[in-house]
């Protein structure tokens, strides 16, 4: 549970009670290489955060695209926060790209959290405010630089992604096909 | 005051003390259409809350194009997030589409709201998620529909603007040229 506390730790200091609190709400789970957590048309239940491994969260088109809207390693937090606030259908998927092991927060227990300990409202507000950043930021890279610069600014972002990942899943969040990555990325290893 | 009271209170419950000393912390401002309230390279100091008007938040390519990241009208927020919490100089420009009254929020009065008030954390815990949510469907509008669909997408979404804007600026933030923008606009006319 240590990552967790270290998580929490870096926004709200917490007490003894409230910590024991805390983690008596989390529900440990395993997840297998691929297997989904949450598949579009489903409600979103839970907050989930990476203690080890990486969980990816994706929309399919109308095409059987697959657009990878973020991925979450270890210390991240995940979840289809459309369906999770309005508790409606979502269209996000949330997959595990490798083995992982993670926490859920289920919404009933952090409505309860909030209740119980209200600094969890500016931890989550803190945290939203980062999402918030990293995915308007997102939405200007992908509106104003070409695909070389939105890799090369993925490579910087997330360099343990960049080793870990397959590349049709980088392709996929970069927004271009496997094989226009896979030629870009030869063209950026020869250094043209 | 009356429009940020209703925002507020469909979130949170305030008191008269906790009303009176909220509003004490606002700062009222008049832009002309075009006014910059913020410009890349500088620092984001306030939070601003749209009583009437439209600003719109945008950046500029190296090529010199705008591309525009987020319209506030009468009951939205703007800011830029990321130089707001980091206080280092942003990418984002904050301009009036059009003549706008507005309330500024300092970053140290929201701070001192959150310390004195802190339901505040609340309020904008849920703002922020609601923005996430807003910005995390535009990532997956641009990655996976075509620019129709975008433009349907910000039709449904945005009606009074729709009304309101410069062409320019939809196209923009559609993420086209204008050129594109006007072409496909008169064949969805057509209703080809």
């Amino acid at each position: 549970m240590e990552p967790i506390l270290q998580n929490v730790a870096r926004h709200i200091q917490l007490n003894s009670t409230e910590i024991e609190f805390f983690l008596s709400l989390l529900e440990p789970r395993s997840l297998k290489s691929k297997q989904l957590l949450l598949e579009e048309g489903k409600i979103c239940k839970y907050s989930t955060f990476v203690l080890s491994g990486c969980l990816k969260g994706f929309t399919i088109d109308k095409n059987g695209f697959e657009h990878i809207l973020s991925f979450a390693t270890t210390g991240w937090w995940i979840a289809d926060m459309y369906s999770l606030i309005t508790q409606q259908p979502g269209q996000l998927n949330i997959q595990a790209s490798s083995p992982s092991e993670v926490l859920l927060l289920s919404k009933t227990n952090q409505d309860n959290l909030y209740r119980e300990v209200p600094k969890f409202e500016r931890f989550f507000r803190i945290l939203t405010e980062n999402s918030l950043v990293a995915s308007q930021q997102r939405v200007v890279d992908n509106l104003s630089l070409s695909a070389e610069d939105r890799y090369r600014h993925f490579c910087e972002k997330y360099p343990s992604l960049v080793q870990t990942l397959p590349q049709k899943e980088i392709a996929s969040y970069i927004g271009v096909t496997p094989e226009f990555f896979s030629k870009m990325r030869s063209r950026l290893l020869k250094g043209r």
